[in-house]
């Protein structure tokens, strides 16, 4: 109608956690909101050397309008490292170049969902990924996550039902629970995709930053017929030059490439030629490993403090990777208004019932260790241990004063 | 259904564009089909010292997470220029940075467009315009395109039906044909789009390649409420960066953000970084003067070959600025047998009829000047009047059979 906007953007709201990343802008404040990488630990100096080697030598290339798919030799090297890394034979042209991971949600949902289409996402699940896909206008039907994964019952379950076009999930470290599937669960989540003929897409930017435990294989290693595999350079290079990338069968290959076109023709080329020539002359596991390395410390010590400071009946994730802990508040108690209380107190968190579509995580919230350095997480648990206890006390007293009533 | 891509898939093909521009991948081709900017001109030296600034002095930020609108000062830089060059008086806040201007197209697309709206179209309309707008399953309408733009009288009729959503076009140099609309027809343009409460797309990736005539102001400027500016740096700066922008009041920025944070968070900031580094650094009137004086020798020279060694009842436009020239040939002649014959003698363009949504434009084609140095357009113009002559050869014999039967 006349003046209005799509009925899509009814249903969407603006990214909470965009939102929170505002308040943080204050230099008081300690964040463990926001999802980012460390940025001590960008490669700045070696990202200036291959800037100045690709502008030097193919200026006039990287300056100009390039291939659809991306940069050949950049989707030959993702190629190269899948085989080496987990054994899959995937050619250059079944890997398209996307403006990170998040680009790829946005063309998958555009290539596969129409209007009331249901998508299975895991309670919890990445906003962003709710995000992109609302756009196309599905219904939610939700998967409860267990600690090795999705609940595969309900999974086969659901998916075996003929309105569900797709199921969405993180194996590895997921944003926001840090939980991974166990080998059991991929193969069974991969039979029941292959069984049920439901797409599937595997959001993976964070497998590389495995900290402890053994790695195991992407589910699309196992079935990749009707998979999406995405990937990222945002957590293991630098998120600012947004790119990640889908690995794809070429009939869902040549659906990506008719959206990408009409999206954006391409991702930037310069960055691509960059990023490229910084994997060529660095060695990128070196790098992935200062990075792990830290987390890891990072996350041991978050883990502590909450040991320490926090009441023993909040429960926590331990992820053996990622950016991301998860907490559950004991019941009553609301992660929302104990956002309030830590703002209060310069720190903020990601609340956790964004991350469901349909309700519920009320007494849940996000941690992200990854971009503060040691002191920080330190001083800023403990401003959250405080802010938590008032929190307790203030609830403690309502339900006395309930009681009494 | 199951295993089953969107309905929206089965509409849209590849871009024809892209397709032919590997044929050009051959080195003897001669290429007038792509819509690319001459690399001869790319500034790779500045921006090279653009990027060893940037990654030196501000190397952690420029390669994080940022926000979604983009570069600040990149944004008031765009602002500034505005205000310079036409006294529009645009907030930085009103602008989005996005993947050059073919983004903003599908941004906007995906904010107002229900399956069945209609989109109103110039005849014949940019592709990559159609196809960015064609995801969202819209019903096309057009609008004849004369030699001073739109004609007001159908769009007025046209715009005043209920069904019509948005009017899409490119004032200025249009992709295909070279046509600007004139100070009268932006006037009447801005007028029934307030009238008839039309959103309005003006897309505008080519107003500061001027050649000849006087700068004449972007319908936005008269009327903006429910207008969305387009511009890009790709044809003054560099394309394989992709970087363009939309202008919008706050009411459709406030969606725009939306539809940007689902589709890809922000755009790729170092280069939004490196390319503020550049404007700050460099004289971009002197840089952009350059080119402008190289094209407008291409053009002229390929006009020249047209009017030496082309029948003379083959018509063309003659743009006062931008890439593209648009030919009519002689009735009965094909665009498409023409290409064809025209590839056998290792030249190309791009044929007219992709521009047309309804049918028509058989007998047209578009020619881009701007990529060919002066040597090629010369060898490659004459390589497409022999193929020219052989096609009105075997249509004449044809028509001589067809007679005597």
């Amino acid at each position: 109608m006349k003046g209005q906007f799509a009925s899509r953007m009814a249903r969407i709201q603006k990214s909470f956690i965009r939102e929170i990343l505002k308040v943080t802008q204050n230099p008081d404040v300690i964040s463990f909101a926001g999802g980012l990488p460390n940025p001590k630990y960008f490669p700045i100096e070696a990202i200036k050397a291959a800037a100045d080697k690709v502008l030097s030598q193919r200026g006039a290339t990287a300056l100009q309008y390039a291939p659809t798919l991306g940069h050949y030799p950049l989707r030959q090297w993702i190629a190269q490292r899948y085989g080496q890394q987990t054994g899959m034979v995937i050619e250059p042209d079944e890997i398209l170049i996307t403006n990170g991971s998040q680009q790829g949600l946005d063309l998958i949902g555009k290539i596969l969902l129409d209007e009331g289409d249901v998508v299975l996402l895991e309670a919890p699940s990445y906003i962003g990924g709710i995000q992109a896909l609302s756009m196309y206008e599905p219904e939610f039907w939700t998967v409860p996550l267990g600690e090795d994964g999705a609940d595969t019952a309900v999974l086969a379950d659901r998916a075996s039902q003929e309105k569900v076009k797709l199921f969405y999930a993180l194996p590895n470290f997921q944003n926001p629970t840090g939980i991974s599937y166990s080998a059991v669960k991929r193969q069974d989540t991969a039979r029941i995709m292959q069984e049920t003929n439901t797409f599937f897409i595997e959001d993976d930017p964070y497998r590389e930053l495995r900290f402890v435990g053994e790695d195991l294989p992407p589910i699309a290693s196992i079935y990749r017929d009707s998979g999406f595999l995405l990937g990222s350079f945002s957590k293991i290079v630098s998120p600012g030059m947004r790119l990640g990338w889908i690995v794809a069968a070429p009939p869902l290959m040549e659906k990506l490439i008719i959206a990408k076109q009409g999206a954006d023709l391409h991702s930037n080329y310069l960055s691509q030629e960059i990023i490229y020539q910084f994997l060529a002359d660095n060695d990128l596991d070196a790098h992935i490993s200062l990075i792990k390395a830290a987390y890891w410390r990072q996350r041991e010590l978050m883990v502590a403090m909450i040991e320490e400071t926090f009441p023993p009946d909040v429960q926590f994730t331990l992820p053996e990777g990622g950016m991301f802990l998860w907490l559950t508040l004991p019941g009553g108690l609301s992660a929302m208004s104990l956002f309030e209380a830590a703002k209060a107190q310069n720190v903020v968190f990601v609340p956790g019932h964004p991350f469901y579509v349909d309700g519920g995580g009320q007494n849940t919230l996000r941690l992200n260790f990854s971009n503060t350095d040691e002191a920080k997480i330190e001083a800023g648990m403990k401003r959250l241990a405080k802010a938590l206890r008032g929190e307790i006390a203030r609830s403690s007293e309502q339900y006395s004063v309930n009681s009494i009533q």
